[in-house]
């Protein structure tokens, strides 16, 4: 079996400490770290002079389909921004549309050193397709809107199903349920995919608390918070990813952290669309596992973990007027390991350790923002763009080379992606 | 004389319109934008296919010399930053690592469209040799500290006087006087540095209520804001540049209406720092021309003003729980010719138009964040991260050419950086 042997690369270990190591990577798993195993034979040699090599970023929150309404509509009004912008461009697309966008959304991201993110699509199969074909992994869940037991509610559950048998021979896919929101779902039907899950033994992905607006609707249906209405629907009862989390009141950081639940933070969609910011640090304090996402192209507008990265660490200090607020240190973790943590996939991805995944970002050290390197940790966190990567792996192939992607023809997948716009634009 | 010319770009126009344009460039100026000029002649031709032409973006308040200590000291507590983190390498440091500082800093703006900056050094002449030699342009305050008319604050006026002559010939370098704050110049100091100003006609860049220990500070010696102390030592006499001004009263931002007074939002280190959010919104309400900045790297700790105008346009909408406040168009407008009007150079650089110096940022449109082209003036401010900009001109000289410097050696500059900080830390 060939393998691939990264040279001398200062290295982002577990507790991000930096250290200079060999990393041989063989089957699609890092197999030595400072230690060639016995009979390992390198096909392939990167050499690891001025490069960082990095666990790949997890971002556990996008729509993938939507990166071709990237910038759509900005600077308008919430209701402006859904009915007048996103939803006359949902109306209009077809599935091949969603297959282009997620292939534009997957060069975004493996461009700026995300090997992995978790989707809620609407166009059953087609992130799956784009995932199979660009080597990335991914983390896929149907959205599910339903009301009791409807028919509509039904067949979207049973499209997650059939999209797991069609694609359970690729091993970088995995499944979620994918209940939308409290204010799309209702009691009953969240209550089916509760039960659906325990039953499966899947995770569930799901929207929560994300405006203030969501706040006001449930409390008024059912006198309760999202968080609360989630717990007593079951929905918690599974491994839970809950998204947003921005409009936390009493009581909810307290469930959240008594059922395990993961909340993934999205800095610039809540900000860019109104809402405000979730409390990581007060979920942090509460031992929650917070995770990172960028939320969909129509409201970020980038899927740029690096991005998400500053913004995270950055926002924190100042809304809590603390320097010390929302670490380097916690921001790696949170973009790289406790996203693993959410996905359920601690054990295989997340970390440059022996016996995973061989998931990684290298990074060309020899950029402006990342010299002198005083402390690449920071660096990482408060000064690199995402464009520094210049090499990435994911399950062990090299997926993009020298700035190059190897997978997707770039050239095309824009060429696509515009003519959809023109298309639906007229 | 010879002339460049750029052949069918997208153009980003005054009023933040695009269109397709040809543009003239000779003697150092823009002479036609889609109307060649009779007897212009072109040896250089730029294609414009797939790029789009803006003009350089204007970091209204930096310290160069600053980026090799780019996180030095991160995640600490403000005292902690100033006097174990930049103290001990400010106090070590010497002339020409300043020089090596200004070198880094003007790369890493020059590589993500920076084409103008404002300086506030502490080692006279430094920052000037590297804008000589870099072909960037600048605008160079020396810190000036001093209380009454004590020797070296008057010799530290002297220096700016002397850096003047010794820059005179070089016309993309110009001068004002820098009053560090009011904290470190007492009032008489203040009202000395305010009528030399006025005698000699320039403009004074200054930093001001930058954090709440400064408020205290001020008031309980002169029981006014700092706001209102510059404006009673006649600081706001002259043109004025005021730095940070986060922590705004009751009748501040009148006084700098009145006097119209420009602010420079730095966000970044404004977050970092714990100090907390520049009232933007307010000030753009009242009328105040707002400029932006990214501070020294010791505080960003990055100087890439594509990052700081996504953090400018998502935080106030954050902060206001509003998707409308802080425009795409306005963040673009803050970032380019209300920062030539801060620095007294709206009618030669802010903004692509016939007469102008040819001051242009090129970018290369065929990036995934940038891709489908939906509105470009919002992915700009969205998406693009700075490394979308592939060719520079300053002045009417190509200083940056398909990603590649062409008046600095950025090894020589990495290497120089690098050995700054292990001589210092040892």
């Amino acid at each position: 079996m060939s393998g691939i042997l990264i040279k001398g690369a200062k290295t982002l270990l577990p507790g991000n400490e930096i250290r200079e190591c060999d990393i041989c990577i063989e089957g699609g798993r890092i197999i030595g770290v400072n230690n060639v195993p016995a009979g390992f034979c390198a096909d392939r040699i990167i050499e690891g002079a001025d490069r960082l090599v990095m666990p790949g970023l997890i971002n556990c929150h996008t729509h993938s389909y939507m990166a071709f309404m990237r910038s759509a509509a900005d600077d308008v009004p919430f209701m402006d921004w859904l009915f007048k912008g996103v939803s006359p461009i949902e109306d209009n697309m077809t599935d091949e549309d969603a297959y282009w966008g997620a292939c534009l959304a997957i060069i975004e991201m493996m461009r700026t050193g995300t090997t992995c993110f978790s989707d809620m699509q609407m166009n059953p199969g087609m992130t799956s397709k784009a995932v199979l074909e660009s080597g990335m992994r991914a983390v896929i869940s149907r959205g599910l809107v339903g009301s009791g037991n409807d028919e509509g509610g039904r067949m979207r559950l049973d499209q997650t199903y059939r999209e797991m048998e069609e694609f359970k021979d690729c091993d970088r896919l995995s499944f979620m349920l994918g209940p939308h929101a409290p204010y799309t779902c209702d009691e009953e039907y969240l209550k089916i995919v509760a039960s659906e899950a325990k039953e499966h033994g899947m995770g569930i992905h799901i929207h929560l608390s994300e405006s203030v607006s969501e706040i006001d609707q449930i409390n008024e249906k059912y006198g309760c918070t999202p968080i609360a209405l989630a717990e007593r629907t079951g929905i918690f009862d599974s491994r839970c990813v809950a998204a947003h989390c921005v409009q936390l009141k009493d009581g909810d950081i307290e469930i959240m952290k008594d059922h395990n639940v993961s909340v993934v933070t999205n800095p610039a969609s809540n900000m860019k669309l109104g809402n405000g910011f979730c409390p990581v640090p007060e979920l942090l304090e509460a031992g929650v596992n917070v995770c990172l996402g960028t939320d969909g192209a129509a409201s970020n507008n980038r899927l740029n973990m690096f991005s998400e990265m500053e913004l995270l660490s950055l926002i924190h200090k100042g809304t809590h007027r603390s320097p010390v607020c929302v670490s380097a240190k916690e921001t790696l973790d949170i973009a790289t390991i406790n996203g693993a943590k959410a996905l359920g996939l601690e054990s295989e991805i997340g970390s440059v350790e022996e016996g995973k995944k061989a998931d990684l970002a290298i990074i060309d050290l020899k950029r402006p923002a990342l010299q002198p390197e005083n402390d690449i940790v920071s660096e990482l966190v408060y000064c690199a763009g995402g464009y520094e990567v210049d090499t990435v792996i994911i399950d062990g192939e090299i997926t993009m080379e020298n700035g190059r992607i190897l997978t997707l023809d770039e050239e095309e997948v824009y060429s696509h992606t515009a003519a959809i716009m023109r298309r639906i634009r007229g």
